[in-house]
């Protein structure tokens, strides 16, 4: 089995779809994989195609297309990249292209995503703030936005305008081991430190009311977005979009996810990736302090996170108003019924940061 | 092979997924009818699970939700009926609940969808009138949208979306032979009349900028804009989606295709009904009177409407600045290419209008 074929067997086109990949690209992709072309090539050339599209639109002052064209050609320099951990060269390629594929793309999207970098130590965070369009001057709340194991902040655009069509800014930003940050700093145990930078941010940024900050995590930036909420109180409402809760199903996972995980680890040696996951991804020492209204999503049919995540966040999460919906029918993150449950989460979000008390 | 297999086997995906149909709706369908379930109740039933989400959503004051869930009711309500000419009852009832649903969604939708029943002789003409959010007060240029054959003024949702974001209000409206209007007109050769009366209403409407005026028109609505441009100098840009000039390709279209076009004209005898298309669907007249700049966008792939018409809309229409795009690898309309052709036809029209000299 090659590379590209151990890929496709494990590809969610309910993920790829419902965050952007158009129906055409992913059917063309299918077809040239059958015909023993090879994954990583298929996308970044189309990522060049797309690049070189919105390049001439922005060119020719069609700037609506040139922002969202050089916004295909990031996801698809995102999907080139984003199970070729056994490839590291490939790998840093395709995702410094999508990366600087998004910030060319970020003035241009409606509405913009204006670039943050903000210090920290001796790196700095990289993210986007994006406002609603209709805020007319007032403050509004913000989100912040959580990648996982491989999703950066580039790939949640649709799922941004989810959140700004209700009203909400978004940040997205790449934290340890993610995108941009990975470059300079692998998973780390204290992720919450860097959630607590963007909120200094955010609380500097005008036109943002910080009294009105939630945090929505996907995949494993559900843990991140669980642990941030324990640790940062300013953080008002939380959702994790998908449950994790420790690193125990790690040895039931799927061989591609378990290389992710050791990848941003950066350590090689994969007993001992093993060993840092476990004593770095739990919880147990947080999840009581939790004290804001906080929103699970799971699918029984997650094949990366089992079910007993769901248990141990319903234990331990205990003084805070917890909503776990768990969906029979879903996915890894309900994937595959992305049309109805992002929309929820996005309207629970919405709802619980504009129900947080006006004065404290 | 029954109902259900023929309409399968002559989907277009690219289509579907391009107008809002989610990919797990599409793949679902496609393995319930490979399980022998019936199409018609297939999307039926998804129409009434979104509709449930809807109502459910906009009674908690979810009213984004709401719109967007109402709106893939009325979407999955198209795809339920689109194809199914041979059974009346079947089609009126998916056709009904399309139009019931989207008028419900419509108040919801960002920007709103503005209902207007423009009298026209007996009878009214159905349209929605969306602006672009960030008018702020001045007026705006509008491009009309036609539908064809079997696409209705529901479908443009997302084309919409694309106008609007370029500074474009849209108007999307059923004429004779299509949706609403269907029950009251059928087919006819004048469907530049029914345009004339939508500009009409254009100008008497606030806030639009009725010197600015387009029309784009898909499929057999290629056709149609063709025909009000030649018609109604009022008209200062046109788009034909697909090329038609003629019916000389009646005999070759698909079966389906042929089922679909006599339906619309509302005659029993198949022979009557072959007639009278190639008699009220004829270019030949008018072509020479287009006067507004038009683009014309053709799929050599296309199984409806041949090579031929685009020749002859090259032919004949000799009298306006004239811009043809055929693309190589096109399917009709170029759906297999939407992220491509699509963006490109809003950035066109958009430029069009916007290029209109300021004072005649």
């Amino acid at each position: 089995m090659s590379d590209s074929s151990k890929i496709a067997a494990i590809l969610n086109p309910g993920r790829m779809l419902a965050d952007g990949i158009p129906y055409p690209d992913y059917a063309d992709a299918g077809r040239r994989l059958e015909a023993g072309e090879d994954w990583f090539e298929i996308w970044m050339n189309k990522s060049r195609s797309y690049e070189q599209l919105g390049d001439a639109a922005l060119e020719r002052g069609d700037t609506v297309s040139g922002g969202e064209w050089l916004w295909h050609a990031s996801l698809s320099a995102h999907y080139a990249q984003f199970m070729w951990f056994h490839d590291p060269g490939r790998r840093e390629a395709g995702q410094r292209a999508k990366s600087e594929l998004y910030l060319r793309a970020a003035p241009h999207l409606l509405p913009a995503a204006e670039r943050a970098d903000i210090p920290f130590e001796d790196t700095s965070i990289p993210g986007y703030l994006r406002r609603p369009v209709d805020a007319d001057g007032g403050e509004v709340p913000c989100v912040v936005l959580i990648g996982g194991l491989e999703s950066t902040k580039e790939e949640s655009y649709l799922f941004e305008a989810m959140c700004l069509r209700r009203g909400l800014a978004t940040f997205a930003f790449d934290g340890p081991g993610q995108g941009e940050l990975f470059f300079d700093r692998k998973l780390q145990p204290d992720f919450e430190r860097y959630v607590s930078a963007v909120v200094d941010h955010l609380e500097a940024a005008e036109g943002i009311d910080a009294a009105r900050l939630g945090v929505l995590g996907r995949s494993l930036g559900g843990y991140y977005a669980v642990r941030a909420a324990a640790c940062e109180p300013r953080l008002r409402a939380c959702v994790a979009w998908g449950a994790c809760f420790d690193m125990t199903d790690f040895d039931a996972m799927p061989p591609h996810t378990r290389d992710g995980f050791a990848y941003v680890t950066g350590i090689q040696d994969r007993d001992e990736a093993r060993a840092y996951l476990h004593e770095a991804i739990d919880l147990a020492d947080v999840a009581g302090n939790v004290r804001c209204p906080t929103y699970v999503l799971h699918g029984r049919h997650d094949v990366i996170f089992s079910m007993e995540q769901v248990d141990k966040l319903r234990e331990h999460v205990t003084s805070a108003p917890l909503e776990i919906v768990v969906e029979a029918d879903g996915d890894h993150c309900c994937h595959n019924m992305g049309p109805v449950v992002r929309p929820r989460m996005a309207d629970w979000i919405a709802r619980a940061i504009a129900e947080v008390p006006a004065a404290l």
